[in-house]
C-alpha cells in the first residue's frame, strides 16, 4: 500500500481529527520537576524512536514502535539495563537475559501481543545486517507488547519482520509522535483511546543535571486521574463503575537516562515506573502486562561485546544516596507520558465496527479551568 | 512508670491536643469503593491490633504495634502470607521464610529500626507461652520497622521484649488508634508528623463481598497529595523544594483480607500497596524501607502446623480473574490509611528538642472546601 | 524431503551408529530412588513428547522437541507451572506470565536459540487450530532453547513454525527418543555430543507414590561426573583443563509430576533441577541459559480458562512437609536425564566440518567395571 | 565459667577426641582447582573469622561464628555483597537490605535459630563501639542460623550479645578452626556430626589469580557423597532409607572473594554455592534454611558510608565473560568446605542424652583406598 492510500485510510479510520492539545497547555504540571526540550524520551542524549503505523482496511489497527539507546551497533556496544515486572500477564521477550547479564544488546520493539515473534525476527535481521556481527549466533531480542485486539485484527498477525526493521531504520531524535501511532495505534486506556506517550524530566544541576525520559504504550484501565484531578469520576467513566469498562489491559513503560547508573539502580528506577502509573489511576489489574524497562545511555557505561580476557572494565557510577531525585523524575515522567498518550490519541474505529472515543479534551479543559480559578 | 505519669508525660510531649478530624469528614473519598465499619484493618474478620506507646522524658518517642491474623495460636494455625519489597532499605525479619513457605506463623510486630531484635525476642516469648508450643524449636518472627530517630533516642533501644508481649496481649478488634501511637509514635511523613494509620474497603457483593484492610506505619517523604489534591505544593512543603525536607524514610504496609487467596495472589495484592503509596505522593526514596506484607484470614485457608504425612489439604480459592477488585481495594485502602495517619497525628517534640508539626488540618480543610465549591 | 532421504542423510551425518547402551546397563544408579516404567518424563501420566529432527546437507543439525502436559486443549485446560532460572543467558519465552499467573497454557517447545520466534508462531498456530479457541487473542507460548551453532547453521534459522506444529502433532506417550534428536540434534555437552535425555522416579507408596519425570536438552560444560565417577578427569576432557573445552552452553530442564502441588512448590521443585545438574559436574557457566520449568499434571489442579465469576476453585494439594521426597526425585531424575542424553548421543559432524564425538561408552564401561569390582 | 572448667566440660561432652584427619589427607580432591594456603575462607585477603563455643552442662551445645570482610569499620567501609536463597526455611537477618543496596555494612554472624536477636544486638553494640559511628541510627545486621536443637537446649537461648561481640573481637586471619566449634557446635549433617567447615580455591594467574573462600555451617541431610564417592550408601546411612535419618536441616554458606565484582555477579557466585552443596548429596529439603551470602574484599570496591553528594564512584570490575572460573571455584570450595566440616567434627552428646556420632573416618579411609587402588 502506498503512502497516499495509507494516509487516506487513516483519515477515514480516525473519526475526529483534532489538533493535539497537550496537558501542559491546560495547566497540568505533573509534579515538581521540569521537562526536557521535547518533553520526550529523546531528550536523553542518543535515544532514538522510530514508528510504523499499520492502519489498513476495516480491521488492521496496529504497528511497531522502536526505541534505540544509541545509533551504533547495539549488539557490539551494549548498554546497562534492567526490567521490573509490575504485573506479568504479558510477553516481554528478552527480560531474563537482561536480568542475568545486566545489559541490553538490541533495540526495544513494542508491538501487539501476537506479533512478538515478528519483533524477534525483525531484531535478528537488523542485528545480522551489521557486517561486524557476522559471527553472532545469539541475539537477545527485546520485544514488549500490549493487546490491541479490540480495535485490531490481532489474530491476523499483520506486523511482519520488515515492519520491525523499518521502524528501527526510521528511528530519530527530536519530538516523538504520540497517540494513535506505532504500537499504540489500536490501544485503549481508561476506556478512552490510548496510544504512545512520552515525557521527560531534566534534573537541576544541583541534583546532577541528568535527564530521565519515558515512553509508554498505554492499554490499561482503572480510575483516571489527571495530575490529581479525578477525571474518571468527573467524566463518569471508570472501571468497576458499571462493568462497562474493563480494568484489564497492559502498559509498557520504557525509561531512559543519561545518568551513569548500573543495572541494580536501573532496576530501582524501573520499579518507580509503576508508581507513576499509579498516579494516573492505573491499578495493574489481573490481566495487565505491566513491564518497565530502564536503561542508561551514559557513554562510559557501555559494555563492549568484544574484550580481552581478564581486563577489568573501568567505570564510574552514581551512588545509591544520589538516586532519589532520579526516582522522582521517573515517577513524574511516567505519569505525564501516560496522560500525554491520552491527550494525543484520537477517536478510532476498527475491527467488527468497534469504536473507541478519545479523551474529551474540551471537557477536561473546562474541569481544569474551574480548578485553576479556585485553587492557585 | 505508672499509667498516670505516662499519660501526663504524653500531655507534655504533645504540644497541641486536637480532636482528630479524619479526611472523610472533609469530603475526601480516596477512590470509588466503600470502607468497612471502622474503616480499619480490623474490619477484616479476626484481625486484632494492639499497641504500646513509649513517651518518656525528653527523648523516648517510640513504641510497638502488633497485628494478629487471629486470636488463636498462630504458630499452630498459620495463615497464607506474602511479602513485597517496594524498597529494601529496611530490616523486615521473617520475610524470606514467608516467601519460601507461603505462610506466616507469628503476629506481625512493628517498631523502630534498632528494636527489631526486641521484637523477635518478644514474639518468641509469646509463642513459647502457649503450652502446646512446648516442642517448638524455630519461630519465624515477623518484625518490621521504620526509623524514628529524629524524635526518638533510637540508639537507646528502649523497646523491650516485654513491650512486645504487652502489645500482643492488648490486641483487640474494633476501631484502631491512629497517629502518634505504637510504632508510629515518633515517625515523620512528608515533613509532617506521621504515625499509624488504617483504612479498609468492603467489596460489593457483586464483586465478592470481601474486605481488604490496611495498617501503615508512615515515615517517608515526597510531595504530599491528598485524594489528588496537591497538598504538598499548596502548603509549600515537599521534598526537593529547598532541601529542607528529606524524601527519605520508610513505610510499613500491612494488608489483610478475608478473601480466600493463596500466597501468589497475596503477593500480587501486596504489590498494589506500593501503588497506594504512590497516590499519596510517596516516591520510595533511596533510604526507604518500604515493605508490604499481605495475609489472608480465610478460616479454610489456615495451615495447621501438625498434620498427618501425605494427607492432602483441601482448599478453595479465588481465581486470578477475580483478583482485580481486590487490587483496587488494596490501593485505595493503602492511600487512605497513609493520609489517615497524617490526619490523626499531632505535633510532637522529642530528642534534642526536635519538633515536628502535625499536618495543618484547618488549612487542608480550607483548600478542600474551595475545591468542593467548584468541582462537584 | 521425504522420510527415506532424511534417514539416509542421517546415516551420513552420524559417523558411528551405535546401539544405545544406557547408563543403568553399566550399573550406574543415580541415587536411591526407582525409575518409572520407561525411565522417562512420559512416566508421568498424560505427558506426551514429540520431536522433529532436521539433519540436512552439511550444516543443518537442529530440530524441535515438544512436551505436552496433556492431550487436551491446553489453552482451555491450563496446568500449574513455575520457572526457575539457574543462569539466565537464554531466551525462554513465556516465563514471566507463568510466574505471574502460576500456570502454563501452551505446549513447551525446545529448539535452537535463533528459532524461538518460530516456536512462538508454531504454538500460536497450534492453539488457533482448536475451534473453541476462536476468541483467543493472547497465547503465552513457552519456548526454550540452547545454542547448537557449533554443528548447525543456526543463522539460517531452518526451523519453521510448521516443524513446531509437526512436533506437537507427533507427541506421544511411551519411551522417549534420546540423544541426537529434536532440539538436541546439534548440541554439545561436557565436550562430547549432547542431546535430549530423559529419566523419571516413582516414589514408593509410603512417600506418596507420585512420579517425577524430567526431560533435558544438554548443551553445557564443566567437569563430567557420572553417578559420582569423575569421568571428565579420567577421560582427560573437561573445562579449564587446557582451554580446549569451553564451559559455556546451556541446559533446558523440564520437570513434570503428577503430584498435586501448586506453583510455589513447583518452583521449589524446579530449583532442585539445578542441584541435579550440579551432580553431573555442570557449573552454570557465564554463557549458560539454564532454565528449569516444572508443571503438575494432577487432573484436579487443572485451571479452566472459562469460569463463572467469583466461583471458588476447589483443590487439594500436598503440604510443604511432604515435598522433600519429590525434591530428591527431581534431583536424581535430572542427573540421570543429563547422563542419558550423553549415552544416547552419537558422533555428529556438521557446519564447517565441525565434528563432535560421542561419549566413549566402552571406556566408561571399563572404568565403571573396575569400580564395581572393588567397591561393592 | 572459667576457661579450665569450660575445657574440661568440653572434654566430657566430646566422646572421642580424634586428631582431625582432613579429606585431602585421604586423597580426596574436590574438583580441578587448587586450594589457597590454609584451604580456608581466610585465604581471601583481609577476611577474618572468630568463634565462641558454648559447651556447658548437659545441654548447652551452641555458639557463634563471626566472619569479617576486613578489620576496619565495616559500617563506614561497606563491601559489595549479595544473597542467594537456596531454600528459605530460615531467618537470615539483613538479606533484603543487602539486595536493595548491593552492599553489606556489618560482620556476618552465624549462630542458632533462636539466637538471631542476640546476633543483631551484638552487631549493633559492636557497631556503636566505634566512636566515628556515634551518629549511626540504623545498622543492617547480618545474622544467619541453623537449628542445633537436637543437641542444644535451643529454647534456652544461651547465646548472648556479649558472645557475639566476643566472637567478632576474636576474629583473625590464618587457619580456621572447624568441626564442633562456634555456630557449628551442635549441628548435624547427613546424620553425622556436622559443624563449621571451610575451604578455598586460588585461580591460576591465567584465569585471573583471584581467590575464592567459603565457610559453611552444616546442619542438613540427603545422601552423602564425598568427592563423588557414595559414602552415604556405602555406610548405609542416608535420608529416606529407613526414615531414621531426616533430610531436614539447613546450611549457611558464606563465600568471599578478592575478585573485583559487583553485587550482580556476587549473586551469581552465591547461586553456585548451592551447586557445591548438591555435589555432597545435599537436597535442600523442605525444612532447610539454605542461604548463601557472597561478598568481595577488593579494596577498590569498598563503598564509603560518607560521601560528597553527586560525586561519582570510580571502580573497575571483572566482566561477565570472566566469571566462569570463579563460579567453578565457588562450587569446588563449597563442596570441600562441607565435607571438611564432617571430617573435623567429633562425636557429641547433649540435650536429653542425644548423641551424634562423627563421620567414621577410618571406614571412609578404607573405602577411599580401595578406590585409589583400582581407579588411578
Amino acid at each position: 500500500m502506498n503512502k497516499y492510500v495509507c494516509t487516506f485510510i487513516t483519515f477515514l479510520a480516525t473519526m475526529t481529527v483534532n489538533a493535539q492539545i497537550m496537558p501542559r497547555a491546560l495547566g497540568f504540571e505533573f509534579g515538581v520537576m521540569t521537562p526536557g526540550t521535547h518533553n520526550a524520551i529523546t531528550d536523553v542524549a542518543n535515544v532514538l524512536v522510530g514508528q510504523v503505523t499499520l492502519i489498513e482496511g476495516n480491521d488492521i489497527r496496529t504497528g511497531v514502535t522502536a526505541i534505540l539507546p544509541h545509533r551504533d551497533n547495539i549488539f557490539q556496544q551494549k548498554v546497562p539495563a534492567a526490567v521490573h515486572i509490575g504485573n506479568g500477564f504479558g510477553k516481554l521477550a528478552g527480560s531474563t537475559q537482561i536480568e542475568e547479564l545486566g545489559n541490553m544488546e538490541s533495540p526495544i520493539i513494542l508491538t501487539n501481543t501476537l506479533s512478538v515473534a515478528a519483533g524477534i525476527e525483525g531484531i535478528i535481521e537488523y542485528t545480522f545486517s551489521f557486517p561486524e556481527n557476522d559471527k553472532v549466533y545469539s541475539v537477545n531480542a527485546v520485544v514488549g507488547e500490549t493487546n490491541d485486539g479490540y480495535l485490531n485484527d490481532i489474530r491476523g498477525r499483520h506486523v511482519k519482520p520488515t515492519h520491525v526493521v523499518e521502524a528501527i531504520a526510521k528511528a530519530k531524535s527530536g519530538p516523538v509522535e504520540q497517540g494513535n501511532v506505532g504500537a499504540g495505534t489500536g490501544t485503549v486506556c481508561f476506556g478512552f483511546k490510548g496510544g504512545i506517550g512520552s515525557s521527560s524530566r531534566k534534573l537541576p544541576e544541583t541534583l546532577g543535571g541528568y535527564t530521565v525520559g519515558v515512553l509508554v504504550q498505554t492499554n490499561f484501565g482503572g480510575v483516571l486521574q489527571i495530575d490529581g484531578m479525578p477525571a474518571g469520576k468527573l467524566l463518569d467513566q471508570y472501571s468497576f463503575q458499571n462493568q462497562l469498562e474493563s480494568a484489564d489491559g497492559s502498559c509498557m513503560i520504557i525509561i531512559a537516562t543519561d545518568a551513569p547508573i548500573g543495572e541494580r539502580n536501573l532496576k530501582r528506577l524501573a520499579e518507580r515506573g509503576m508508581l507513576g502509573l499509579a498516579r494516573t489511576g492505573g491499578i495493574a489489574s489481573n490481566g495487565s502486562g505491566d513491564y518497565v524497562l530502564a536503561f542508561s545511555t551514559d557513554p562510559n557505561s557501555r559494555i563492549s561485546h568484544q574484550s580481552r580476557p581478564l581486563v577489568l572494565e573501568n567505570t564510574r557510577y552514581l551512588r545509591n544516596d544520589d538516586m532519589t531525585a532520579l526516582f522522582l523524575a521517573a515517577i513524574e515522567a511516567t505519569e505525564e507520558a501516560i496522560i500525554n498518550s491520552l491527550f494525543a490519541a484520537q477517536d478510532m474505529s476498527g475491527r467488527d465496527g468497534h469504536t473507541v472515543k478519545a479523551l474529551p479534551i474540551k471537557e477536561i479543559r473546562a474541569l481544569k479551568e474551574s480548578l485553576n480559578t479556585t485553587n492557585r
